[in-house]
């Protein structure tokens, strides 16, 4: 089966600060597009406003870097301070080169900066670390969800990162709840019976992905619909975005 | 401004072979689904059908492997005679451990097995090899439906390909005519006025994982049509995909 898949920008969220129920404004924003929240509907969440719903806000001038921080900085030509929260915010250097630092974070991404940025953060030197534990951020928003609206939508938080190999940052899934994060084709048979090898899609990277061609980095519109996609949603849970990390024994770009 | 994103599917394609007008046919399927492709759409095209009409087959009886061939294959787990045509197909072996063999292929991409393989390959033991300049066969499909529609949509020739750090696949841009392949944001301010720092997003690879979205693995459904996305599409064919290529010497994880 085939299906038109379509992605709803969710416009008019207003500034997220620490403790408002995300959950309940997005079911609000959701409803002034005309539209409802269904339970076979996906919710892309930029990670930035579930980080401000959950209060991870840091200012700068209120961080101590230690020396090695201060020496990571000097090299890299960083923010000192910042390289003292990336540093706290992780488990493990993957690379500090050039002026790249790129980490484990503490919830197991790898990213540059553990993810910590200051746009779209308002205030001067303030700036925002991703939640904690996004799975259980994603199915906390998708408990909200459910209590406004009784639908039980799949919910994926997303950010930005960057990729080996590749120019730019395409959005990826760090957190979700009620979808399948892989779909696994493998054994499965091609139209010619043949069989397919080794074809696991990463689906909540791809629905991040679609999620941010519908909006702008500047618009304020952190949320995206996604529809048609239907197959990927499931009532309970399931594994979370867990599922998509590689275990560091069986990477070989570490 | 926001917008709504649709991916349609376009399914009836034939099986493709070596010689045959892509892009016609593909302009013909879209007609059977009552749409009309406008200058405004990118087409999203897997790379294996490209591949099938630019005759980029072969038989792996044919291929008589060498003896880096056959000792690698042998270290890998592998076909000794995949190995062989992986190698010929590229010009640089980034990692070989385990069962994995990743190469920088001679279009310049990375990924596992220089992008070859056999599923959805009609007959045992063929297999596929990526097009030679995916850029150019994008360029060239973009041309095709010109001729037979008189629109100019973006074209996005996609491949699944796996990442470091990271379990499954996504579909990517290994070619592209008229879309921007990177929308940078980079001195841009966000709403607060604040910098939107190094934001570069990678909007050929989200096109791409978009459509993938919209079809099955098994399904014969290559194409997939992409609205709403015009702010992305250019007249010029532009710079191709090739504008995603990380030079190898800022590349960390080379």
């Amino acid at each position: 089966m085939t299906r038109r898949v379509e992605v709803v920008p969710v416009e008019g969220l207003p500034e997220i600060g620490a403790g408002d129920s995300l959950g309940a404004l997005i079911v609000e924003a959701v409803s002034v597009t005309g539209e409802g929240i269904r339970s076979e509907d996906v919710l892309v969440v930029s990670q930035k406003v579930v980080s401000k719903a959950e209060g991870r806000f840091v200012n700068l001038a209120d961080v101590e870097p230690g020396e090695r921080a201060r020496d990571l900085a000097a090299r890299l030509g960083k923010d000192p301070r910042l390289v003292e929260l990336i540093l706290r915010e992780s488990v493990d250097v993957v690379r500090a080169e050039r002026d790249v630092l790129i980490v484990e974070g503490r919830s197991g991404w790898i990213s540059a900066n553990a993810g910590i940025d200051a746009s779209n953060v308002p205030g001067a030197d303030r700036v925002t670390l991703l939640p904690a534990e996004p799975d259980a951020s994603a199915r906390r928003l998708r408990a909200e969800i459910r209590d406004a609206t009784g639908a039980l939508p799949g919910v994926v938080i997303a950010d930005s990162f960057g990729r080996p190999w590749r120019l730019g940052q395409t959005d990826v899934a760090i957190g979700c709840a009620g979808i399948a994060p892989l779909d696994d084709w493998r054994g499965r048979s091609d139209r010619d019976g043949g069989e397919l090898a080794a074809t696991v899609i990463a689906v909540a990277d791809e629905l991040a992905a679609a999620a941010d061609l519908a909006r702008g980095k500047d618009e304020g519109v952190p949320v995206a619909m996604v529809r048609g996609v239907a197959r990927f949603v499931t009532s309970d849970d399931g594994p979370g975005a867990a599922a998509l990390r590689r275990a560091r024994d069986e990477d070989l770009f570490r």
